[in-house]
């Protein structure tokens, strides 16, 4: 069958006004370069001011009630043996999550991050609950419990691939806040993404398979081989939306979904790893504006997650050799967004400060 | 005259104790590995998790009441045109500190750090005040309204520069809490910094010299060449302290006792930019354990931070391309430190959250 762009997918991609705006960017720039210190010195945080002032469009940007989207998926590949964990620790971690225990728990948390974590199709389904005010919240939008196993055929049909992004564009436009920080678990997503940047970005698949929770050679060797025949089956799903759901996963999916409508309400995004990358990328190709909305947080230790940002044309943040996903390379990233608008907003200028400026 | 090792000095140097305890690094370590992620996957904020539970001699290490310390002074050097800003500069700027509008000041509210400036030889004397509490707070320890032109003779005298380093110490014990952040403010005290990275680390001056404030080649190669005169005119001042005293300043002076006394009491000393890593290496000098306390917030633009930075063997948070100065990049960076802690203190166990380990 040939891969066909489903009529409702179509549909649920907004148009995307392009944000670029060079009288602001000029504002934006000449009040940086007022601020006291040297024409600069403030490096990647002056670019990082400016890319905030932009999307917020506002030349004294404020980031208002944040939000942690962490998306949740299995895999039919786990099965094949890619990963070093048991499916089973994708519905074990979003307990950790709504618990409190997990790495992105306690950095949200740390930043006053609102956390919602979404069943997109956990292979156990996770039990609804009621949570306080300002503890973790669970969403359920099941697609179905887990994706198919892509080595042998399509992950995902179209109808499911594009029940999740509508899922993805419901959920944020129901969060509040002008920031989406993107999470996601799910155990064998790793190879989600790299067979999405193999097939998007014709990347050789030696160069996107890299050790995800800690396979060793011998593992990567096998995860690569079983990469190989899910491309073969897949052979003929090469526009995003079909790669997407040939290859990719529900959170995968949800994520683009969730990008989509954060780049429409031009809210700041803030990539994490290596998976959610792989679903800016998806979305940046059925919307190249995304791009303009999106703060890359870090450089993930996962082979293929640098490779994927120079194809994005990203300049991430951190470097710290981070590889857990979650979102937590996002939340760790956060301050530096957050000091980026208070310089913006509060530091003193040559002039009203009373501060020589450089010597003629 | 030869410069000799100022007995007084001397005995300001405090013992340190090798803090390095492999009892419990391995509990940390064991603690670490067993959070509710792939073995390693949180990268570099693991080894400063390690680094902070070991400097504070705990498991569950809690960051306490952080201190900003900015000293700043002038440097006769300025008169030789080795700065894109007039020394006026360096009494402005520490006025903008404690009104709130600098760099440092923002980023220090951001992250509730207590702001203490130090006047410890500004040219023009800076006006004692009350301040009100949480407000930046001014402290006066003038060993001399600025250092002499270290191009045609010593810098300070070696009791000045004792004299420094004693404010450091004294500065440092009245301070509460458990952690120090370091910045500084003093034109033409990045000529200072690499006079001593070129003398105690004998690393040509051509590696070591930058554009500090904003430099063009020209005047590059202008600071260059009064750099080489100030070398020349101090060539016998070879140990650390007579090189602190012969080419240094009173800010960087009273920034390696505020260092050794830190050290002394078990802070975590967080290291801004070029000149406060001048400060370490002159103190690491002095007391090698003083750098197992460090932590280095980030590579600076500036020319010759990276290559410093090499020598005292650091590997820094963030690479941003900052070269501000202030205890910027140190205020920028310290959210992951907390992040840090706050892994270790709250995240779960695979056993505590009952997730499945790897697969055999």
């Amino acid at each position: 069958m040939q891969p066909s762009l489903n009529p409702s997918v179509a549909d649920d991609v907004p148009a995307l006004a392009d944000i670029d705006d060079p009288a602001l960017t000029a504002r934006l720039r000449h009040l940086i370069d007022h601020k006291t210190k040297p024409l600069g010195a403030l490096g990647r945080l002056e670019t990082l001011a400016l890319r905030i002032g932009c999307v917020l469009g506002s030349e004294a940007p404020a980031l208002d009630e944040p939000q942690m989207l962490v998306c949740a998926a299995d895999h039919g590949l786990a099965a094949r043996g890619v990963s070093a964990y048991p499916s089973d620790v994708t519905w074990q971690m979003v307990e950790n999550f709504l618990a409190g225990g997990a790495a992105v728990s306690v950095l949200a948390r740390q930043h006053g991050l609102a956390l919602t974590v979404v069943d997109c199709g956990v292979a156990r389904e996770i039990a609804p609950r009621a949570s306080a005010p300002g503890q973790p919240r669970l969403l359920t939008h099941r697609v179905a419990p887990g994706t198919a196993d892509a080595s042998i055929g399509p992950a995902m049909s179209p109808a499911q691939c594009a029940a999740a992004i509508a899922n993805g564009r419901a959920v944020v436009r129901a969060l509040p806040g002008n920031a989406l920080l993107l999470g996601e678990m799910g155990i064998a997503n790793t190879s989600a993404a790299s067979l999405l940047l193999a097939r998007l970005c014709r990347v050789p698949l030696s160069e996107c398979t890299g050790a995800g929770t800690g396979l060793d050679d011998a593992g990567i060797a096998r995860k690569r081989a079983v990469l190989q025949q899910a491309l073969a089956a897949n052979a003929a799903a090469t526009t995003p939306l079909a790669a997407l759901a040939a290859l990719g996963g529900l959170e995968i999916a949800t994520l683009v979904g969730a990008v989509l409508e954060a780049a429409h309400q031009r809210r700041v995004i803030v990539v994490d790893g290596f998976i959610t990358s792989a679903a800016v990328l998806v979305a940046s190709r059925l919307a190249p504006p995304v791009l303009q909305r999106c703060v890359f947080a870090h450089r993930s230790g996962e082979r293929g997650h640098a490779l994927m940002l120079e194809r994005l044309g990203a300049e991430p943040l951190l470097d710290l050799g981070l590889r857990l996903g979650e979102g937590s390379g996002a939340a760790l990233a956060w301050p530096l967004l957050v000091s980026a608008c208070a310089v913006l907003r509060e530091m003193a200028s040559f002039e009203s400060a009373s501060v020589a400026g450089p010597l003629a």
